[in-house]
């Protein structure tokens, strides 16, 4: 952190989990996990990381912003895709090292592969199976991801 | 992993991401980060990791397991404060490096400080104060802490 930031000293464990502040306890990578529910239907979207900054923009511009951990940089989320994720509510959690962010999303989809969220696949009920099974829980794509990404690196790592 | 396990070897993008089978990616830590709601309400209730072992002891026992950085052990979420997780549903996401698990919990509550969830706190919507105040969802605790955990050390550091 270069600046200052509007976030208080963690001084005890009873200020840390019972007090009115924010005194967030990033990683020593840096970085805060946020999970990112739909405000209305409760699903889960995505989960990503935050650093200072990006919490603090996420804070200030009601928009969701994310640390990229493939491209490296600040992530205002849909400024490529146009599916911007406007923040209802931002949850700190006891020890304040992980967020939790309920959002509603212009277009309705938070995923690259073009679903509405990234948790398309559950594993299947029968557990038995070698390798294990999944099951697709969308049953069809919310958008169509080259007409959106063109030609974008794809952000998945085998 | 000193064991064979019954996860798919991950062989192209397009397996991981539209494929049928379960490839997770565990990180260099050998973790993957999980978030648990509860699956009648959509709370998020908490935020963890697994590694190998506690991701297939979760689909084997339908009982959520965890690591536990703090006590570095594989952690049956329960075992101590009777607040045991049923698996509903396990949900893995597009790259199949995140986990969500929903749950239904015995006793309703899953934060260790003895709310409901583990984010009772949001983040005051007038954002600008300094530091930045927060302010609590939860009226009140869904048991008692120290009757329930007795002296065992609290998990939550500076």
């Amino acid at each position: 952190m270069t600046a200052a930031k509007p976030f208080a000293k963690r001084l005890s464990i009873e200020q840390v989990e019972e007090g009115a502040v924010l005194a967030p306890k990033f990683g020593p990578d840096g970085f805060l996990p946020v999970v990112t529910t739909d405000a209305s239907t409760g699903e889960v979207l995505m989960m990503g990381v935050m650093n200072a900054e990006a919490l603090l923009q996420t804070i200030r511009t009601g928009e969701a912003h994310y640390w990229s951990r493939s491209r490296n940089c600040l992530w205002h989320k849909g400024a490529t895709s146009g599916l911007i994720q406007k923040v209802v509510e931002i949850r700190i959690d006891d020890d304040q090292d992980a967020v939790w962010l309920r959002v509603s999303v212009t277009g309705g989809a938070s995923c690259h592969v073009g679903y509405r969220s990234c948790f398309y696949r559950a594993v299947s009920p029968d557990g038995n199976s070698d390798p294990i099974a999944l099951t697709f829980t969308e049953a069809e794509k919310a958008f169509d991801p080259v007409a959106v990404y063109g030609d974008a690196p794809n952000p998945t790592q085998l």
